[in-house]
């Protein structure tokens, strides 16, 4: 397995890459003829459209994520709506916390993220540093190429140099950015004297900015909505109901698939930081009590992860460890097996993809940088051309939410479970003497009765204590002015022990949230590759079962006889539920597969002369643009078998004979 | 088949079927804890969430939606930004004029909208009309039953009596008061007394409310921006890129599936009017030329549908014609094939999905009521309890927006295409002599060849007969004051022949439009009845296809050795891509059978003692309550074929050995 820290360097080409997926129309900024005709500025950035291809790529990841998850576990799915009134975020802290910190430069009036200020810069000069230090041990005094692409002199370069501890202290800062807070990154700011790149500014002290986009529903304009961050908080909201659903059995998962929305300060990165995208979200709850378990977990006890912890981070190293996800629960790396089961759940989903394992790992969230609601968070972040990428959080959101919920609406979000054995309670109990009592208080003995049934266990006992010394208590009503006092004879409060039946308790959280376009683009980068040589033939290597089309039918040439062939194929296919695409165009049979490997479709049938006289088709397969022959109900079958993991092509191509190479 | 006429004033309960949905959570008021508890108001209504069993009923329409259109046609599909530049919508018009018409009850501060409260008002007063007229035909002077229900006296039922030409021009205003503009709707409630029906109290005239969510991107709040109320200008403004993705084929068709949003003024009707929905929109661009034949025409020419046309309605009627579509095409009732195409693709989908063929019309828009952007308009309604609901819309949109967004941007938004023949263009054409312009006329010789290029061909033609008769032109230049002239030898113009290469034309796009939350509801109600005499045991008839689970399994009782053969049926049947549940709670067979049919699950699968013998196992079907017995292998064949609609549970029948009624 190789170093991973020497792959963040990763010799990626993004701009053929780029240029495919702009030519396929995977995706596109959106509104983009508006972009170049009218005063669309920044505010308008981080919008992305999926195109044919990329919407069939989209569906198919979701596809495989419910498949994987919410069909696989029996989970609860939920479609809930996006608007969402402000009540609900005040009460979830989003209102008050959900918050990036970012600098205003006063002279430009630009907006720039804090933390991707100070990142931005102090890499800058690192780099600088990296090569001033370069130039003195070569004592390169060309520095040719270096010069062409940056107009600097060797000198300049040399000015760039930092001293050991300088150099030292931006590295750590580096590898803990995420931990500061909006005060700690104005302090480097001023103490480094960071500017703004773009005009070489001083800016403003860092001030919070809600991600949230914030709307208002109805006519009066009176009711303050926001665009969800996340679709967690409704299926918190709907609990009750949901384990009602599930016939109040515990443990259970609810799951949305669903747009959210964060008003990002400064996109930037395509995909992988945009204002709208796809969540999909699982809420797992579970009983706090008992630590947790899963009683799956036994199943993927041995799945191998690659983790970088908390301790790790906070000494300013990036070193993995990796080990059995049974392990790192045992050594408490990962805090308990419910937490350690998704995550192996996750990494087993993002192999399914075609996501490349080696550019994979989990790394614990610094206590800052993790949301207002989680007590612990691991990310799978997968590496990219641009850095390691989050693409699924797992958080332990505890009772966070349902617990602030319940508060605000007074709706008991708890589970009550009956005990199989009842559960003595020893307890104060108050008894009046209502024959009494009624005469002589009159319309007051019901407020008596009620302040006293008010009483909380501490105050019963201190009152029983009073009550034995001396044979009287005094309590004032909260609608009177006047003292009330009750002798011996009217009241008598003494230990009880009472048989509790009902276990009631607030689940705990378990939360994989799976930003399905990073997810998207990050494979589309691990799968992208191009022909020995050559780079204007780019290849898609996605497996059958998310590629978007699965199969390209082409007519060997504009021959009438063979369209027909090509025609029932296509119905056979559809029947099956894989999806095919008929190229007639005039375009070489060359250049339509070469179209094909872009698009990522794993194989090819060409219909020819021979297909005419014997129904015989050929079968290609992408990477290897190697062929075979046989009838067409056997590349049918092939087919079916290949696209559903049945069978590799090594094993078509052992069965059926093969067909001459391209 | 019978009069649909009668069928506006159907019998059905809403209470007992509103009571299942919610008890099974097929969709609830999105943050119902909150309604309860805090100062939620009207403002916060029309915000609806999907449950478990509504959630995978949506997927599954949805899934229906995407084989019978997207899939069958490869049409292109995109998945669009919901957040929308201001730009966009100024451009499409919608800033302007997507808009319903609102009065405020000044004293109450209610917002009313004012078509819904001129029809209410005007439906209330028939009402009292028609009560009074029974009352004096039937001389029934006691009037208990009525009397007991609204405590009104026979005297006061008598004065709610209509003269004829006012209960006349009552029917003939509500027939078409979809076509009413804001300002004809205030003289109507000017004129007829109309109230706020709530307060009794007069309101102001109509305003315009926009139906549009607003909100705005970026830190510093200047970019304005709107969440689409619909998908469509999204496929328009990416229509370049999606011609060249179809290989500049026309004609095609993309789609889109996603969340839009409006701001309706007063929601109600429950799921029918709402806030935030789920569209599929299909915009399928044409050759305006031909008369836009669809080469699939022929494939539907039979289909009969049930149409409400433009003139009937205009002529205060509600008769329906029914005919074969390509009848309807041919008289012109409805324009075209390509929109005649689409109106039966739609009557087949519906059908489809199990809505009854006898409560769906084709309904024509008036003219003030369709939306700003289209020619004409044919609805798909739906009859359910609260009239007939339209739940497709199938517009022209002719070159509407494709025009308009390639005026604002610049972008050529056209097909051209080769001409076969190429084509003679006769056409004036001016030669300027400029050897002498240059000298003569300096630095403003290259604007006045910028001024003769500009010509059209009527200037051209009309500057040619001055020329032969004054032997000079004279032309203002715009960014001059002074006249310049022209004299024959600096100037001739004369007719010349070019031959045209290529046609250039804007297509028109066909638009259905399918509110699928709409589609939903209105399903469940057609497919929703009650066991013969216990309206407590509601059954949804949903076909197996789209019903959101198909099995249900369930040991006879809590026996051990019964769970495991139930859990080997669940995961054969996920292989095999059929969703299942296992129910093994306490209650009796007969409650988790009746639970399952509220939730619309066509089969149930039973295991007993038998079945621990001899690994048979019951298939019962819920319509019917009748079940066979058959090995397992027997029943997963049975359950395939009935989900795949290769076999009727009647052809089951015939096949396997019937097993004891319950």
């Amino acid at each position: 397995m190789p170093d991973t820290t020497t792959l963040t360097s990763l010799p990626f080409d993004r701009t053929p890459f780029e240029s495919l997926l702009k030519r396929r129309v995977f995706f596109t900024e959106s509104f983009e003829i508006y972009r170049k005709a009218t005063n669309f500025n920044g505010d308008n950035k981080g919008l992305y459209d999926y195109g044919p291809p990329g919407c069939a790529l989209q569906a198919n990841i979701v596809d495989a994520w419910r498949k994987h998850f919410v069909l696989e576990e029996d989970m609860l799915e939920l479609d809930c709506t996006m608007l969402t009134p402000e009540e609900v975020f005040k009460t979830s802290g989003h209102v008050e916390k959900f918050a990036d910190w970012m600098c205003k430069d006063p002279i430009t009036g630009d907006y720039l993220r804090a933390d991707h200020l100070v990142e931005s810069v102090l890499e800058g000069r690192l780099d600088g540093d990296r090569r001033a230090r370069s130039l003195a041990i070569e004592k390169e005094e060309k520095a040719g190429s270096d010069s062409k692409k940056n107009k600097l002199k060797a000198k300049d370069v040399e000015a760039m140099r930092l001293d050991d501890p300088t150099k030292q202290e931006y590295e750590e800062i580096l590898a803990k950015i995420d931990n500061y807070d909006g005060p700690e990154l104005g302090e480097l700011i001023k103490r480094l004297n960071i500017r703004n790149p773009n005009s070489n500014n001083p800016v403003l002290p860092p001030i919070p900015f809600n991600l949230m986009f914030k709307t208002s529903i109805g006519p009066s304009a009176a009711a303050s909505a926001y665009l969800r961050p996340e679709t967690a908080q409704s299926q918190f909201v709907n609990f009750r109901k949901l384990l009602e659903y599930n016939q109040n059995q515990m443990p259970f998962a609810s799951a949305s698939i669903g747009k959210a929305f964060r008003n990002e300060i400064a996109p930037r990165s395509g995909l992988l930081r945009v204002r709208e995208f796809l969540l999909a979200e699982i809420e797992h709850f579970v009983d706090p009590d008992g630590g947790k378990k899963h009683e799956k977990f036994e199943e993927v006890r041995e799945v191998e992860l690659r983790l970088l912890d908390r301790e790790t981070q906070l000494a300013g190293q990036t070193d993995l460890r990796i080990m059995m996800i049974g392990e790192a629960v045992k050594q408490r790396i990962v805090d308990n097996e419910t937490l350690g089961y998704f995550l192996a759940r996750v990494r087993l989903f993002l192999q399914k993809l075609g996501v490349s394992m080696e550019k994979l790992r989990f790394r614990q969230h610094l206590a800052n940088e993790m949301a207002h609601y989680a007590t612990d968070c691991w990310d799978a972040e997968l590496l990219t051309s641009y850095g390691w990428i989050e693409c699924v959080g797992c958080a332990d959101r505890s009772v966070y939410d349902l617990t602030v919920h319940a508060k605000r609406t007074g709706e008991a979000l708890v589970v009550r479970e009956p005990l199989a054995e009842p559960l003595e309670v020893e307890e104060w109990q108050a008894m009046l003497d209502k024959k009494k009592l009624g005469p002589k208080f009159r319309k007051d003995a019901k407020t008596i009765e009620d302040a006293i049934a008010a009483l909380s266990q501490t105050a019963l006992e201190s009152a029983a204590a009073t009550l034995e010394k001396e044979e009287k208590i005094t309590l004032r009503l909260s609608d009177s002015h006047s003292d009330i006092t009750l002798s011996t004879d009217l009241i008598t409060i003494s230990q009880v022990t009472r048989l509790e039946h009902t276990r009631e308790y607030t689940p705990n959280v378990i939360e994989p949230s799976f930003g399905i376009g990073r997810i998207l683009y990050s494979l589309l980068e691990h799968v992208y590759w191009h022909r020995e040589g050559d780079v204007a033939r780019g290849v898609l290597s996605l497996p059958p079962s998310i590629a978007p089309t699965k199969v390209l039918l082409v007519p060997l040439s504009a021959q009438p006889a063979f369209l027909p062939i090509l025609r029932t194929l296509s119905r056979k296919l559809r029947a099956l539920g894989i999806s095919s695409r008929i190229d007639d165009s005039s375009a070489t049979i060359g250049k339509r597969y070469s179209r094909n490997d872009e698009l990522g479709t794993p194989f090819g049938v060409t219909v020819d002369f021979e297909s005419v006289k014997d129904g015989s088709v050929t079968l290609r397969e992408r990477d290897g643009m190697r062929q075979v022959r046989s009838s067409q109900e056997g590349v049918v079958e092939a087919i079916v078998r290949l696209v559903a993991g049945l069978e590799t092509w090594e094993d078509v191509e052992s069965r059926l004979p093969a067909f001459g190479v391209e």
